[in-house]
C-alpha cells in the first residue's frame, strides 16, 4: 500500500513513522510550509513537496491530518486520484469528503501525540470508518498493521470520543496544570503528587470511574470543602472547585 | 518502635501492613468498630480493642488515622503515655494535639489508598511534621524506612498539598467519569480511552502541566469548543465544558 501523508504535524508524524516501521510505503509528505515537509520527509526518506499540484496521484492511501479548519479547502483542492483518501479527525464527518471523493473514510488514533515523542503505536486504539464496505474492509486491514486495537466508530460517536478525550485528557491535564500552580506557589515539589497521579490513572483499570471516586466531594465532607474553597484565592479556582465537587456529589447519587 | 494504630481504615490499613513489612512491632489496632479492628489486627497478628480506655500505653508512636471530624474528639480521650502522637490528615494542622499532648507530628502519605489494593509504599512521599525537632528527627528516621520519599512540610504547607491532590486525583478521576459515561451513552468502549488516560498521566514527568496541554481550548479553536458544548446535552456539563476550556486559555496567556 503506497501512501501519501497531507500534513506534518504531531498525529501525521507518528503515524506515518509508524506505518513505514510497519512496511507500507510512505511515497510523499505534503505540508504547506515546506521546511516542515522536508524534516518529516527526511525521517521517513521519502519525497516532500509544498504545493497541493504536485502531490503525487499514484498512492492508494491519501491520509489528510491536518486542522480541522482548512480540512475540507484542502480536500477541494487536491486533483482527482484513484486513492483512497481518509482524515484524522475527531471531530469531523466523513461527509467533508462528499463532493470530492466517493472512495474515503476516517482514520483516528485516539490518543496525544508529539512529535518527539516515541508511542507504543500497537496499543493505541484506532476508530476506522468507510464510505463503503471496501473501503471500511481495507482501511481496517491497514489499521491492523499498525495496531492491535481497531474499532469500527460512526462520524456521530467519533464525535462523542472526540469529546470524552477532551475530559480524560485535555481537562485531566489542566487538573494537573492547577495542582501543579498550587504546589509552586506554596514552595512544594510537583514530582510529590506523580505517585498519586499514576495511582489515579491505574485505579480504572480495574473500577469503574465513578466507584472510583474518593475525597472529601464524594464523602460530602462539607467542612473539609469549605476550608479549601477559602484556601483558594483565585475566584475561578473557587468556582471550578465548586462546580466538579457539586457534580461528584450529583454523579454519586 | 512499638507502635498502635487508632483508625482502621484505607490508610491504617495499608500504612500498618508496609510498617509491619519493614520490622516495626505493631502492639495493637484500636478502632470504635471492633469489627473493622478485629479485621486488620488479624492481618497484622497484634492485639486490638475497640475501647478507647484500653488503648495500650507502652507504644512509642500512636499513629492517628481516623476522620477529620471525629479526630480531635478522639485524642482528647486518649489517656496520657509517653509515646509521640502523630496523625495522618492532609487538612489538619499539628495543633489539634496542641491541648493534649508536646511530643506530636504529622505522618502524610501522598497517596490514595484502598484496603484491598496493595501499593508500593517505597515510592509513595511521606510529608513530615514534628512539634520539636527531636521528634521531627525521630519521625523522619521511622518515615525513611518506609519511603524512599521524605519530605518536610508545614501545617500550612500540608493544606495545599491536600488541595493539590484533590484536584490531580479527586477532580481528575471526575474527568474520567464523565468521559466514562460520554463513552457509554454512545456505545463506546471506556477501555479504548485508556492509552490516552496513561500517556496524559505520562507526559508530565518530562513535561510542565502546562506545556503539555493540547486540545481545542489551548488552540482557541472556538468552532470546535463551540460544537463540543452543544454535543453535551447536560447544562451542568456544558458549564464545566466553558469554564475549564476558559481556565486553559487564561493559563496559555
Amino acid at each position: 500500500m503506497r501512501i501519501v501523508f497531507i500534513g506534518s504535524g504531531n498525529l501525521a508524524t507518528r503515524l506515518s513513522l509508524r506505518m513505514k516501521q510497519c512496511g507500507f510505503e510512505i511515497l510523499q509528505i505534503y505540508s504547506h510550509t515546506l521546511s516542515n515537509a522536508k524534516i518529516l520527509a527526511s525521517k521517513i526518506e521519502c519525497d516532500y513537496t509544498d504545493s497541493i499540484e504536485n502531490i503525487n496521484d499514484r498512492a492508494d492511501l491519501y491520509i489528510f491530518s491536518i486542522k480541522d479548519s482548512i480540512l475540507e479547502d484542502v480536500i477541494s483542492k487536491v486533483k482527482s486520484n484513484k486513492g483512497i483518501w481518509v482524515h484524522t479527525a475527531g471531530s469531523l464527518s466523513i461527509d467533508v469528503f462528499s463532493k470530492y471523493k466517493k472512495e474515503c473514510g476516517v482514520f483516528y488514533p485516539l490518543q496525544t501525540f508529539s512529535k518527539e515523542k516515541e508511542c507504543d503505536f500497537s496499543q493505541i486504539p484506532i476508530f476506522v470508518e468507510g464510505s463503503t464496505k471496501d473501503v471500511e474492509s481495507k482501511l481496517t486491514k491497514a489499521a491492523s498493521r499498525i495496531s492491535d486495537k481497531i474499532y469500527n466508530a460512526t462520524s456521530e460517536q467519533r464525535k462523542y470520543l472526540h469529546l470524552s478525550a477532551v475530559f480524560a485528557c485535555n481537562f485531566t491535564n489542566h487538573m494537573y496544570a492547577i495542582a501543579e500552580r498550587l504546589l509552586k506557589e506554596n514552595n512544594l515539589p510537583f514530582e510529590a503528587i506523580m505517585p498519586l497521579i499514576d495511582e489515579t490513572a491505574l485505579k480504572i483499570k480495574t473500577l469503574s470511574a465513578i466507584k472510583a471516586q474518593t475525597g472529601p466531594a464524594v464523602r460530602k465532607d462539607v467542612n473539609v470543602m469549605g476550608k479549601q474553597i477559602e484556601l483558594l484565592k483565585d475566584e475561578k479556582f473557587k468556582n471550578i472547585y465548586k462546580i466538579l465537587s457539586d457534580n461528584i456529589i450529583d454523579f454519586s447519587e
